[in-house]
């Protein structure tokens, strides 16, 4: 078993410049959120709906991570995003502090508001790397089943929202709203649910009140 | 960079394993599929219907790998699963040699015709290890974007045969049938395709034959 130890030294190592990070953004006041979820869930569309509809009033720094291609990043710029970067991980299956590390003097960090850091998607590698955010938020959307808070539990754990999108899908697939609120409050008690749909739009308000709330309380690290 | 290295060994003590499972299965004339999707794309649910259809002509071992819970394996036991059996992976992004080799002793190998490996729930780690299986099947829904190929191309560039699930959800959302072909193809131009609905059985029979297909061919390792 030796990738017990290297994967213990490897994630102190990221904590060390996890915490660095940390502390740059609370110094600059930004307020970070890690975006996590299965493939397809609904993370770039989720960000572009907030370009569109927040861009004026939000400064909006964005990382976007994936396993090959720019192709995230390229959709945020499309749609308006004027700070975005792209980390292509050549195949790890999750970023981490020092890749966000990185890129990190690519940005003007004291013009920005929030800091959205668009995670691999994978339920499982993310969850175990601090990138100095000050929240997870893990979408999950209608099709993927309402057992995944159960399957993949250190992902919802570690996550102070979920965010449940294509609500617009409901009905037609055994998932129930109910049972997946009621498994991810069985891993986390305290996290907060949002149900909506980037395709149609309905709940997005909820999603930009959440967000201009926690950026206007100065939330929660600063 | 120590991470890599380690890989390296971990990787070929994997494929050590995974060539002495091959070998097993070869002796034992069983056919080996090693299923990988995101989470949420129908792997168990189309086990359940490929239980319930071919129950009866098929002699069949499932392994159900999950991060937690054995519920997949609990399902495919309640679809009429004769011999199945859990991994539970405790955090690990994916199955590995060693874990089947664990397991395989429980089976009565010289009475299965197939044996269906149900990896994690993720579409980057599970490419990287061989489980000694004849091909890698993976399985993309309707739901998930049809940019995946191009995100995720180890996964599909190493995968034999593509299933799209949930075509009864196809134009509910951007998802383009010939737009995600032409991208598996771009990665993996080999690459078998079918397409159907796990929920509306549309396109089962498709699976069905190109499975039965294999094992009376004897196709590919035996």
């Amino acid at each position: 078993m030796a990738q017990i130890p290297l994967k213990g030294k490897l994630t102190s190592e990221n904590d060390l410049l996890a915490a660095e990070l940390r502390d740059e953004f609370r110094e600059n006041k930004i307020f970070s959120l890690n975006l996590v979820s299965s493939p397809g869930s609904g993370k770039t569309s989720l960000l572009e709906k907030t370009l569109a509809a927040l861009g004026d009033k939000l400064e909006m720094g964005l990382i976007a991570g994936d396993v090959q291609t720019e192709n995230d990043a390229n959709r945020l710029i499309q749609a308006g995003g004027k700070m975005v970067r792209p980390i292509v991980t050549n195949g790890a299956c999750h970023l981490d502090a020092k890749m966000i590390m990185r890129v990190l003097p690519e940005f003007n960090l004291n013009r920005l508001d929030v800091l959205f850091i668009e995670n691999v998607g994978n339920l499982v590698c993310p969850s175990s790397f601090d990138l100095g955010e000050d929240m997870k938020v893990v979408l999950i959307s209608t099709t993927e089943g309402d057992d995944k808070p159960l399957k993949y539990p250190a992902m919802f754990r570690r996550s102070s929202l979920m965010i449940i999108n294509k609500i617009d899908l409901l009905g037609l697939s055994d998932f129930d709203l109910d049972r997946v609120k009621k498994h991810a409050r069985q891993i986390n008690a305290n996290i907060e649910i949002i149900e909506l749909s980037c395709r149609t739009e309905v709940g997005m308000e909820s999603w930009f009140n959440w967000l201009t709330g926690k950026i206007r309380e100065g939330c929660p690290s600063r």
